[in-house]
Formats: structure tokens, sequence, C-alpha cells
């Protein structure tokens, strides 16, 4: 979608800042002071000091998430300074309170280096419930997100990266049903083997998808690619059970499913019209697809996806990471782990009224209020099954909760 | 002033966090989440690329500062965990933001290392207008202050010891206006060498005082003490001129004025007796002041000054330091100076209508809604004319700004 350069600026000027700090008591007279500030606050910081887990009670904690980017990777920007990144960064924790009724704040890191940042979120961790990693170039962000989950006691979560793969896995769900096919005979490609490619690919992994193969600029990934980062040698381990070699053109021979997170316009009609009958078209990249869904459609496809507004099945992260952070929150969870992630998917999937589901509407339409209730709900249950959540809360009632939340900001006239 | 333990806690379990975050502006529809998202933040972070300033208009990094701690130094509790400080840290959020409509982000740190915590502070900069440091002990506060003022261009602040200072600065120009003395013939005693002692101690300095002595608890700062840390060095080098010897009989002797930051009843009114006629007694330790006030008037002072609501004349920290965060945000200053901080100082003393200046009455009550405007405007101009703001606005734009935002803020009903 384009949008008025100059009516972004003057709508940002005019904000000066997409999110603010509200006061949630008052503080009218020596009494209130008293109470909210000193000495009222030494009850509390004593309790929490005696149970540290009180803090997700006592204190804002509980649904106070970081939105941490060092500006290596800002979507349609690439490597900008930190400073620079704010405007995405406010725009992130603006859909956070949007769609989930989370308070996420914008954190921009003054370096680029995995240790630093690394380093840097666990210094500030006990702020927060959860944390965010947004736009951190790719394999620095699966460092730094495996090493803060082995090093933190919270939610890590990469939410485009990961939020992508949970709505490709929800499209493909839906996508296989209107198609009437089998998971286990389903042949999958995936174009581009960046930070998302390569979360979606391993999410698909975890669904129980066998055959897939990456690429990456260089061809299919595997011992042939001479150009691989270690988190691509680890992908061409787990991926291309046939060994086929070559490119794009040998890759998509035959298959069912194409998924692009590369860049506009690498997939003709011609290479479509390889591939298995009516296959399933999924060129993500922005702000060109890989190939134009009008184009995918005249070749035979039988559902395309894409992330662009003008057309049906729009994928965003945005349809699943607030659902996911309010899940978590909601049950105070430990982390995120895949299974949680495969619980959001199939919830987002079956948002979709069954009598509904058609090749022109396999994913939720945005601004769907069901969408992020049914996934937190969803995350919130699998939290408390694998034993990662602090509080166990009866089901229906973290899903009250969740409802109420987002009723409630939607009441306050978000 | 004490409060129910349990009502604190239960106000702080309703509230789950005393501070929220809000939207500024609405995503209804796609076109509107293009606007605030993407692309949207596309043409802002490109403008801040080119031109870092424009983040001050187009983020809200101008009106966002960090409150952080290490939670070594909370106070009614001293050393205690980064977690159990939150509450105390988002209740000065929650003033920040009542008194001085700032946008205050609570920031605990997992460490009590000053290296680290000045590193952590450096990478999280970019984010924020200012920093204010918040009960971190001494002399680390000060190591971590000049630290960061050297690394940063950014207002750091420690707002209680540096507010405070400021708060005593504006009632003893009060009180010496009331009593008709000058600077030049006053002698002063500061009982207590922490941070807030040591930070009151220098900006006396600043603002002209030739003649202090200070005592920690083993005696006046001098050759002579053997505990003193490398702060209460500096300061015995610019104290006590007269040189002094002992403990808190001989300092007080002939003295003036007694400003007690150290712990409760160490004042007897036999010492009192032994100053200068009709002395200015500010015995300013919580939960109980050095010498209780009716004891320090029988025994002849003045003038009496506490920290406690009950009495008149209620020393705070609240009372300056919103006014003074307002001030450099609303000039975009690259620092806080000590003309700065007596600029703010003399704001304060000249809020108290002449005609109203009384022995009972040296510092405006609280919840006097002109103090915060009077310290910003006096800060601004300050800052302007050293050189230290970024934009130089005419100083009666600067002052109805700052009067917009905090009716603004009152119309909200915050």
């Amino acid at each position: 979608m384009t949008v008025d350069r100059m009516r972004a600026l003057e709508m940002h000027r005019r904000a000066r800042g997409k999110i603010g700090v509200f006061p949630t008591v008052n503080v009218r007279n020596e009494e209130e002071l008293g109470l909210a500030y000193l000495p009222g606050s030494v009850a509390p910081s004593l309790a929490i000091e005696e149970e540290p887990s009180l803090s997700f009670e006592l204190t804002g904690k509980g649904n106070r998430i970081a939105v941490v980017t060092d500006g290596s990777a800002i979507t349609g920007l690439g490597d900008i300074s930190a400073l620079a990144s704010l405007p995405a960064l406010e725009g992130k924790s603006l859909l956070y309170k949007l769609f989930g009724d989370v308070d996420a704040i914008p954190i921009a890191l003054d370096s680029k280096e995995t240790e630093d940042i690394i380093y840097a979120i666990q210094m500030i961790a006990p702020t927060f419930g959860a944390i965010a990693l947004d736009d951190i170039a790719t394999p620095r962000t699966f460092t730094v997100l495996r090493e803060l989950r082995s090093r933190l006691a919270l939610p890590v979560f990469a939410d485009d990266e990961q939020g992508m793969a949970v709505v490709v896995c929800a499209s493909l769900q839906n996508a296989l049903t209107v198609t009437e096919r089998e998971i286990a005979d389903c042949r999958i490609v995936v174009c581009g083997a960046g930070a998302t490619g390569i979360a979606v690919t391993h999410l698909l992994l975890k669904a129980g998808y066998k055959d897939i193969i990456m690429l990456n600029s260089s061809g299919i990934l595997g011992p042939e690619n001479a150009m691989m980062d270690h988190m691509q040698e680890e992908m061409a381990a787990q991926t291309n059970p046939r060994g086929t070699k070559g490119g794009l053109a040998e890759a998509v021979k035959g298959a069912h499913v194409f998924i692009g997170l590369s860049r506009g316009n690498v997939l003709s009609g011609e290479l479509v019209k390889t591939m298995a009958p009516s296959p399933i078209i999924l060129p993500l990249a922005l702000p060109e697809p890989e190939i134009a869904p009008e184009e995918a459609v005249a070749a035979g496809a039988a559902i395309v996806g894409t992330c662009l507004y003008e057309y049906d099945n729009t994928l965003q992260s945005l349809q699943a990471f607030p659902g996911i952070m309010r899940g978590v929150l909601d049950v105070q969870a430990t982390m995120v782990s895949d299974s949680m992630l495969l619980a959001a998917a199939s919830a987002l999937a079956l948002a979709v009224d069954r009598r509904r589901l058609t090749p022109r509407h396999i994913i939720p339409e945005f601004f769907c209020d069901e969408v992020t209730p049914r996934i937190a709900e969803a995350v919130a249950q699998k939290a408390i099954e694998e034993g990662y959540a602090r509080t166990a809360l009866p089901v229906n009632e973290v899903y009250e909760r969740t409802w109420q939340r987002l009723y409630g900001v939607r009441k306050k006239g978000y």
C-alpha cells in the first residue's frame, strides 16, 4: 500500500510519539501521594522482595514488554541508526496496545554487537514480563534469541519472524483443507533464507511438514551452496530430503506450495506451471511480491496469499503477535515454545468460520476482534499444559480476561 | 505520614502498575495502519537518519525519559532487588506524569556494578530525551552521573538528590529573606554526607554559601575523619573553612542554619540553644526528623522545615524534579547544569507570594499548579542562555507550552 510521504510526516509530527504514558491512579492530596509513592510503595516492595512472583500482581511488569531493536534490519530500510528506528518501534508498540492491550515500551539500543544486545536486554529484564526482538538482522537475531532464552525466565520472541511463521502455518493449514491435501504428501519450497524464511521453515518442520526445500540468493540450501551463514547451514541439514540440486527452477518443479520471503518478481508464471497441479502460492515479499497474484492465478495457482492489503488472503505478522504476547502475559509464561506457536497457528486458522473457508479466504480479515482472544487463549492453554505458566488460571478465565482486556481497550475508545 | 500496609497492597494489586501505555493515534482500518506502522513510519525514519535532531519532533523521544535504578538505595528500604524496586520506580513515573506531563519509563537494572549501570544506560539512551537516576547508592550514583554526563548529550539527573538540593536552596533563600540574613554571613551545618547531603552541599556552594560544615556518622568531614569515601573527601576539601574539629556539638555552635539529612533525633534542643540566635532548622531525615519541630521551636528556632506533611514547610524533591525535567525536555536540553538547578531554586522560592512569605510558609504548598511551569520556564531559559538548548524557543512560548501541557494533563482528568 502506498502512503503519502508528507502525510506520514505530518501525522508523526502531530503525534510526537505514537504512544504515551498514562497514570492508572490519581494523586490529588497528601494521602493519595503517600499511598501511591512513599511510604505506600514500601509494602509492595517488601512483598516482592520476599516473593518475587508478586511483581506480576503488584506492578505493571505483568503487562509490560520491551520491544527491542538495534536498527539493523528495519522493514523497508535495512540497517539504520537506533534513533531512526524509533518510528517503527513506536508503531510496533502502538499495535501491541491496540490489538493486544499490551504495554509495549520501545527500546532502541545504541550498538549492533550481538554481545551488547544480549547484555543490555538482560540488564533491563526485571522491568518486563516479556521481550520482543524487533527487526534485528539475521543470523544475529537468532543468536540473541537463543542466548536470552537460556539466560532469562521470560518469554523472548522475535515477533515479526515468529509471528509471520505462525500466520504462514495457519494459512497453509486452511489452504490444505480447501485443496484437500495432507501434510504428509505436501512438498514445500521456501524461497528466501533470511530471518523470516528460517523462522517459517523451522515452524513448518515442527508442524510435521517433511519435504521442504529452502533457497537463498545463491540457490538451494545444501552441500553445493557455498554462500550460507551458520543458521542457513543448520536449516540445510534439516531440509531438502530428496537432495534436489540447483536453483528455483529445480526446486519448484512438482512442488505443491511456494512460500516467498525473498524479493519481488523472482517467480514466473512459467515456473508455476512446472509445479504440481493447482499449487498454493504465497509470495510474501514487500513491497513487490515474488509473483503478481493475477499472474500466479493465470498460471494455475489454486490459492494465492500475499502481504498486500489490495488482494484477498493478506498475511501479516500483525495477525499473530498481539495474541501470542497477550496469551503469554495472561499466564505469566516463562517462555514461548514452538508448540505454543503451533497452538497459535491452529487458533488463527480456526478463526475462519468453516462455512466461509474458500480459496480467497484462508485467513481472517484484519481488525477481526476475535483473533487476538482466540490466539491468546490457545497460547495460554498450551503454556499451562507444558508447565511454562506461572499462574494456572482456569482456561475459560484466561479467555474471559482476554476478552475483557480487549473490550476494555475498545471501550476506552482506542 | 503513616499508610495502612494492607490498603497500600490493595491499591497496588488493583492498579497492577501505577502507569500504563496509551495510543496517541488510532488504527481502525488498513489506511490508518499503513500510516501509523508500515509503510508510514519509513518517511520519519529516513528524515531522522538524515537529521537526528528530528527524532525529538517525529517520535516520543522528546517527552520520554528513563527512570533508572539498580535498587541499591530505595527510600525506606535500602538495598533490595531490582524487581522489588519496581513499585517505587513506577511511583516516580506516576509523579513525573501527574506533576510534569513527562512520559517516564521505569527501568530496573539487574546489576549493582557501576560499570554495568553506566553501560546499560548508554545502550538504551537513544530511546529517551533525558535520564533520571533514582535511588542508586552513594558514591556509585555520583560516579554514574559524572560518567554519563561526559558520554551522553542528554540531561542526566539524580532526581531525588539534586531535586532535594534545589528545594533546600529555595527554602533557604526564602528563610534568609524572612530572617533578614545575607548569604555571606551565613554559617551552615549539613548533618549527613550521603547522596542527598552531598548534592545539597554542592549546590549550596554553587549558590555562594561560603561557610558550610558537613558531617558523616563519624564526625565533621576533614583531615581528622578516617571514615570518608572518595565523594566525602572531595566535599571535605570544599567545606569547613574555619577548620572546626569534632562532632555535631562543635559544628552547630554559633551556626545559623542546620540541615539534617542523616537519621532521627540526633539534634537536641540543648544543641539548638548553642547556635546563633533564632536559627533556621531543616531536619529532613525520614521517617523521624533529626529534631521534632516543636522541640526546635521551643529551643529558639526561627524557622523549621521537615519532609513531613503534618507540619508547615514540607520540603520534598517532588517540588522540584517534575519542573526541572519539564524544562529540559521543552528545549531539548543536552544537560542539566548547576546554574539550571539554581535557576530552578530561585523560581521555586519566588513561587511563594511575597505577601504570604512567613516563617511558617517559606516553600509553596504541594499541589500548587504554578510550581512546575515556573520552574520549567526558569530551567528552559537558563538552558537557552547557556547554550545547552537544542531548540531556542522564545521563552514565553516555552512557558505557554508548559502550561498547556499541564492543563492538558489536568483536563484529561489525571
